[in-house]
């Protein structure tokens, strides 16, 4: 039997360092995964002798010229307005028009998220997108939502990322019950603001078949307490890039003192290959690639700044999304979550969780 | 010429290892400073024996004997109705009596906070007390402030938390103008709640004699981009828990390789000396005692779940706020700022900073 072939479409001019890094990211990618295919739109004089050099992207890539594309600093509503044209614009359109199965962007963020909501629309029973990535923790990895989407949310948003959450923490972590934790600053059930409390409270007394653990604390996040942490776009934002932040800081200062003395560096050199596994581990890259959740297609967002090998995961995250059928099967999970919820009503004294 | 002697009020029975860790904490801290003298709040039958093992500190120490005690659960308002001889209380009623010059306290820390805005009062021109310490950075040490007092703020509340801010990291990190950042989700002006774009267009606009570097993102704590990070209760606690957690995630990981081979572990034994002085560099305990910022009196919190080494750091944090006459100076620089504000008012566009 013919493996089927997957179609890929990537936004090459968006990132610090596009479109080298996107080709290079191609490149490495598909190295691993022989049946995916690309259509790659951006500048053609830009993105032809690129494929030049890299000739397995090249064997795989179809360029779908484009001059126009949207800056690193474009407002979303101006991007929506004037980018109809754009690298990024036309990739996500693709998946629109099932030319694509997955579209990949290291580009604005918000231009982003803006223009797959207005092309994509939203999952039914699902209000707004939200950012949601994995995390190494002590304890395997985790999930978390949202990270910068939304900046401010309800009850009801929390509620709704925390069933997406669950959904992708399946499939993204191989949990069969992933438990679910909501960010907050304390334990205790008055601890909070009004809608961390009240999204409590409506996964406390819903039907959801969910394993909802309740509040969860900062440095939860590393100790792995839960699989899926839930939260607003700023809260959740902020705690990412303080732990990306702390990761920096650290790893700086354990250099540092490592090379600070003849001695410790003899030290380092023996332990070389344990510190090589210790670097790897925490290596940003690996992570590389958020998926927009609760969109009508799968949409992965690189870390602008990444390099090739971040680029080729962001692309790679995609790929399994696809190869596990994520959006069908997150369709199929919200309207049976949905239908849970309004067969056995919850306590009237908490809204409804998927309204 | 006789040293002046200080003398610092201690909640005897708060925190998850008390009355033990208070009473070694006063043990270490007090043979650096001979100068200072503790009042002891709490139940005198567990007191007497711990300082009868502890001959340096039942040498400084006046027992004040109360059985009454803040459990670590308490609500704040149940502490306030009921517990008004409480060892905490009455360790903050020294200070508004004036026969201690500070209270340090490792219990509640909402308790802590509602009692000690209550007895002490908050400074002319600051609505709420935060909470504020210093974190290792890359670039020396910083400080955060609010780091949970204050769970939704307005713009007026972040002003106000950047001006007490820049007085704190002036005597505590001895810098002549620390550099003031709002944390944020990105730098650009349009990014977002209200109240932090609001309180940067306050702080660029305002005549106050600090130096506002604008936006700045989570990551930019571990950097040290600048010396003041402002934000809400809410958003500082989880980033100071988040880094905390992250920390102890990469030292975990960082042992574990380093354990996990017999060639790394001879490797780990040679740079010993250096990883011990990594290992002290990030101990938490080092940075152990949080300052309530904003009362009219010095009130330091330690981490409940600390031990005689952090508790020792939180009253020495206590002792030099005491030594540099922290209060008189935060109150006279507040009346310098609130006139220079009042003088030369700001666009009308902006609220008043500390109306």
């Amino acid at each position: 039997m013919l493996a089927e072939i997957i179609t890929v479409s990537i936004d090459g001019m968006g990132g610090d360092n596009a479109p080298d890094m996107i080709v290079g990211g191609i490149e490495l990618a598909c190295s691993h995964n022989p049946d995916v295919r690309f259509l790659l739109f951006g500048d053609e004089a830009q993105l032809r002798p690129l494929l030049d050099q890299n000739l397995k992207a090249k064997a795989v890539c179809e360029i779908r010229h484009t001059h126009d594309i949207v800056t690193m600093d474009a407002k979303p509503t101006a991007a929506l307005r004037s980018g109809k044209n754009s690298s990024m614009r036309l990739a996500i359109d693709a998946v629109k028009n099932r030319e694509a199965s997955a579209v990949v962007s290291a580009g604005n963020t918000g231009a982003l998220m803006a223009m797959a909501t207005v092309v994509l629309r939203m999952l039914p029973g699902i209000d707004r997108p939200a950012i949601v990535t994995s995390f190494p923790t002590q304890n395997g990895d985790c999930v978390m939502l949202d990270l910068g989407a939304n900046i401010e949310c309800d009850a009801k948003n929390l509620v709704q990322f925390a069933v997406m959450g669950e959904v992708f923490a399946r499939y993204e972590l191989d949990i069969e019950q992933p438990s679910i934790g909501i960010l907050n600053v304390g334990v205790e059930g008055l601890k909070g603001s009004d809608s961390v409390r009240k999204a409590a409270t409506i996964l406390q007394e819903s039907n959801l078949p969910i394993k909802f653990y309740g509040f969860v604390e900062g440095d939860d996040i590393g100790k792995g307490t839960v699989d899926v942490i839930v939260t607003d776009g700023f809260t959740g934002n902020i705690a990412l890039k303080t732990a990306e932040g702390t990761a920096k800081l650290i790893t700086f200062f354990l250099k540092k003192y490592l090379m600070g003395s003849f001695i410790s560096k003899i030290g380092a050199v023996i332990a070389r290959p344990a510190l090589e596994k210790f670097r790897t581990h925490f290596d940003p890259r690996r992570y590389n690639g958020a998926m927009l959740v609760g969109l009508n297609g799968i949409c992965v967002k690189s870390h602008g700044g990444t390099d090739s090998l971040g680029f080729a995961h962001a692309i790679e995250s995609g790929v399994k999304l696809i190869r596990r059928n994520f959006n069908d099967v997150i369709k199929k999970d919200l309207d049976h979550l949905i239908a849970e919820n309004i067969n056995k009503p919850t306590d009237q004294k908490s809204e409804s969780a998927l309204a």
